[in-house]
């Protein structure tokens, strides 16, 4: 049984207070797909799309993390997607200084036939008719779906997010966004009116402050690592969607216990993103480093009071 | 063994998106004082000054709570100090609209001799050098100082400010306060310079985004509640200051675990308060709605995983 991960896999340049990259490798499936590969060790299923321009060794390392690139295509006449950004001194805001579609343009996702066992689907911030075409794909409803998305399909391709959204189980998206698609200011209120949209689950990221699960009238709240300093915020909440579904894939229990402990690991593994540019942080880690960061969450908000 | 509770008890008046009032009571004291009180019982003692316009009834219903008020002095001839201020839309910022000074402007703290047993001690946001006055009226150091102050301070008397934090154990402040106090954006750095000025413990308030608690290497998080809607955030501090040292006061545990839960105790009671304009929600809580409400903090943010 098979986790698949939709989404881009592209070129970023980046520009934060602290240094600036050439083209480095990004893009929200290799976030995600990398950060699931420590949960879910094999069975990890790519759809994407790359140029010819795109490093054959950066689908060796996939492999080497046991993600299957066949769903991979390489258009041999075209660049792969690129995005540039600069981030702001507070690290919450950016500009984009730069997207070349490229490949992206004219993408139109193909599940392989090899990847159709999929019980996990993890739909990567795309334009949302394609993720739900990825959807229609799939000859089975996988047991679990997730979906990240941005405030820029709300504003050119709302009739198409919202139909997207009732065909999936998680949806993820920033407080900002969450504002937006509800207009609502208050969170609480926001998670009540996007519920009533189709997803049963909503993971509202807060970036440095942490991220809240609602589901029905249960709430969660897991908190961000206080790091000394976010080098790059880059890939942050693709880590977070990649260690969430990458964790519930390998424990195949999508029960709200074992979703706060999904948002845990997820978290975990957005913490290390922005300690580095791009995937440097993520490509590398052991087990130990996950284990001992995990730790750090559980002795940052674990608390004992016994009430009467 | 008693705790005293000095700070302002004063007039405010209060406009928000939902509403706006007259005059209504307010102040560092009362709020810190009222929140206290529901976890010990007798022996807090406030220390302040208000002026002939005050009403009796709060008085009495400082007593109510088993707050004594002997320390409150009554200057016949000057009026209660008065606070106006308006909340924006998103309730994190206001603008001050009026400060009448009033008693305030000629305020010497005075401990009375019954109050001098005083083993936990509470410096509402004042002038600094009326809290190091009243540390220095007590004949023995108390086993535990927390100290309340403000950005206005670290503007006009940073020297005091400095000089006063010397000396006490636990300073709360908020983020914006701490990135002016220790001249550092990552609060992971802030907490690690103003640690170095003297308290052993900071308090780190994010308001709608929970608080921090720094001491030595450790960290310990705390979420805020979220609520539909936040309806006045006029004392969430001191209400969350006054139940804090309360349920410490009442136990008399200072270790960093049980500081964890005067946290989460302390958030709880600020998470009443900005349910209702001023002190309308605080005086009338039930023993069980705190355990119930503490109980949806644990809810919040407990889970369980077991690391290998």
């Amino acid at each position: 049984m098979s986790l698949l991960v939709i989404g881009t896999v592209a070129f970023d340049a980046i520009e934060t207070p602290f240094g600036k990259t050439d083209k480095i490798i990004g893009g929200a499936a290799t976030y995600a797909g990398l950060a699931a590969s420590y949960f879910k060790k094999k069975g990890i299923n790519l759809v994407s799309v790359v140029g010819y321009d795109f490093p054959k060794e950066t689908l060796d390392l996939f492999n080497a993390h046991g993600i299957n690139t066949d769903g991979i295509e390489i258009k041999a006449d075209e660049k792969t997607f690129f995005w540039s950004g600069k981030y702001h001194n507070d690290m919450n805001t950016r500009d984009t200084l730069d997207t070349q579609l490229n490949v992206l343009a004219t993408f139109e996702p193909k599940v392989p036939e090899s990847y159709k066992d999929c019980e996990f689907l993890m739909l990567g911030n795309l334009m949302p008719k394609l993720q739900l075409e990825v959807i229609n794909q799939l000859p089975n409803r996988p047991k679990l779906i997730v979906m990240d998305t941005m405030n820029f399909w709300m504003e050119i391709a709302m009739d198409d997010l919202r139909e997207t959204m009732k065909h999936v189980d998680v949806l993820t998206i920033n407080d900002e966004e969450a504002r937006l698609l509800s207009k609502e200011y208050s969170l609480v209120k926001a998670a009540q009116k996007i519920l009533a949209m189709g997803p049963k689950y909503l993971i509202i990221k807060k970036g440095e402050h942490g991220a809240l699960l609602f589901h029905g009238g249960q709430v969660f709240f897991a908190p961000a690592l206080p790091l000394e300093e976010v080098f790059d915020p880059t890939g942050a909440g693709d880590s977070f969607a990649g260690g969430f579904i990458g964790y519930l894939a390998e424990t195949r229990d999508i029960s709200f216990e074992n979703m706060k402990r999904a948002i845990i690991f997820g978290s975990a593994m957005a913490s290390f993103t922005v300690e580095k540019f791009g995937i440097e942080r993520l490509v590398n880690l052991t087990q130990d480093e996950v284990e001992d960061r995990v730790q750090q969450f559980v002795d940052l908000v674990q608390f004992d009071i016994e009430l009467v």
